[in-house]
């Protein structure tokens, strides 16, 4: 796989105003581009490429950003379903491509979502609301149990890790910690959903899923998107800085995620599986 | 039109820990559900109908959200273009159906959409970057000059109409306010793009587009996209207490628009379009 660093913040001169007055300083912006993303695959016996369209993504870590956007898209389970991800042209690249392997049948999964994208758009989509295809099954349900003070810890172990948001005060960041508490790996991203795709699509580099194991901390609000990516991933844990939405609450419950909002000093509050806090 | 009122916030029993200790308490969460979207058009003298697909939102404004995304995505620019928006079936319905007056050509439009749909996943899409779209015009520009006090003053404003975020910290506003500082109208959403759709909505409702003489107040981050519908709506000015990306930054400064960002206390920064600002 290739190398294609592009920063993540960028400098512009602005105006800061304070107490009516102006004075002109530089300012560390988190950056926002397009990646165009494109899939090819076998389909009988021949190649095919299938363009999954622009996502607006802080560069950097492209390569987990599209593999964590196929498993939650439904296209792969594994790492073993991928032969190369690979950026095109000369860097720095804002196309990216993945290779699949020959038993992915991707032509059916182009297929079903050739139909639900004409009548929704795309990730929010029907096919999400009609039932959350589980990869790794049930049977990834864990019994894991974590104490209330390793939640309460998380923001103050992330703080480190956070080094674009802490000069931009811009990004998104998606956390995989253990069940003891000890951060494993940090993605920052303009978008939340990137932040955790990012996060996701390294899970499956390092053959991690599914995360029966682990907690996955955001420092974003949680919604239905997010909680349905933590379930493709097998993830039993969710926790975030921010609030949960009703639908985020209902969809954890039901697919029997422990989701935690507000961590925020001592303080957190359970939304489901509050079982696994103690 | 009609009513659907449904309820923007839902009582949870949630499991609250503080230093370690858990009480079980009921905690105030923002409703988020998918409302389906409908085109009714014609075509060749015959009606036609074209699903939009879903959308999650937060209840509530349904029909300045269908309006806001309309203008937004390029199908309407006024209040003439739409016959009639209305929800379908028995309330509380999550299913809402825009019918377009005859002159609109909502056929070629469909074309378009499905074209870059099919390489790019919606909003955020190709067409976007390739030049935004502006129903209003250059000659929207306007000489609108704006206080520092005024702008620093927006925060202040806002909170008394923030019904929903004071009781769940789990919705982004977006608000119309005039050059003096005077708000005019806030709507809330779990999504910042629907809250400003939903503003946008309301101003094609009350034929107050194109918003040259306007600030638009959101109390997210900006984004890329977040711009283009202030650019869509001929808008001048974008204030946001979130920190803007690049790209927010750069369409700002290709369409005019003047961006302030981290608007907190007595402090902002402006980024781009400062001379309106003084």
């Amino acid at each position: 796989m290739d190398s294609n660093e592009q920063p993540a913040t960028r400098e512009f001169p602005v105006r800061r105003v304070k107490q009516s007055r102006a004075t002109t300083v530089s300012d560390t912006v988190a950056v926002e581009e397009p990646l165009e993303r494109r899939l090819v695959y076998w389909f009988q016996d021949a190649p095919a490429v299938q363009s999954l369209g622009l996502t607006m993504r802080t560069p950097g870590s492209d390569r987990e950003l599209m593999l964590g956007s196929l498993l939650s898209e439904g296209v792969i389970c594994n790492r073993s379903d991928v032969v190369e991800v690979r950026h095109l042209g000369a860097p720095p690249s804002n196309e990216i491509a993945a290779e699949l392997a020959k038993h992915v049948d991707a032509e059916a999964w182009r297929l079903a979502r050739a139909s639900y994208i004409s009548s929704s758009c795309g990730v929010c989509g029907k096919r999400s609301l009609e039932g959350i295809q589980r990869p790794f099954g049930e049977e990834s349900q864990s019994s894991m149990n974590v104490a209330a003070s390793i939640v309460s810890r998380l923001p103050d172990a992330l703080v480190q890790y956070q080094d674009a948001f802490s000069r931009t005060g811009g990004l998104h960041a998606a956390a995989l910690a253990t069940g003891s508490g000890e951060i494993l790996r940090v993605f920052e991203d303009v978008g939340r959903h990137n932040a955790l795709d990012k996060l996701l699509g390294w899970c499956v580099l390092e053959d991690l899923l599914p995360l029966g194991e682990h907690i996955v901390f955001l420092t974003s609000r949680s919604s239905f998107e997010l909680v349905h990516k933590v379930v493709v991933a097998g993830g039993q844990m969710l926790a975030t800085v921010g609030a949960p939405s009703s639908l985020a609450i209902e969809t954890a419950r039901e697919y029997g995620v422990t989701l935690v909002g507000f961590v925020r000093g001592d303080r957190f509050n359970t939304y489901a599986g509050e079982w696994r806090i103690n």
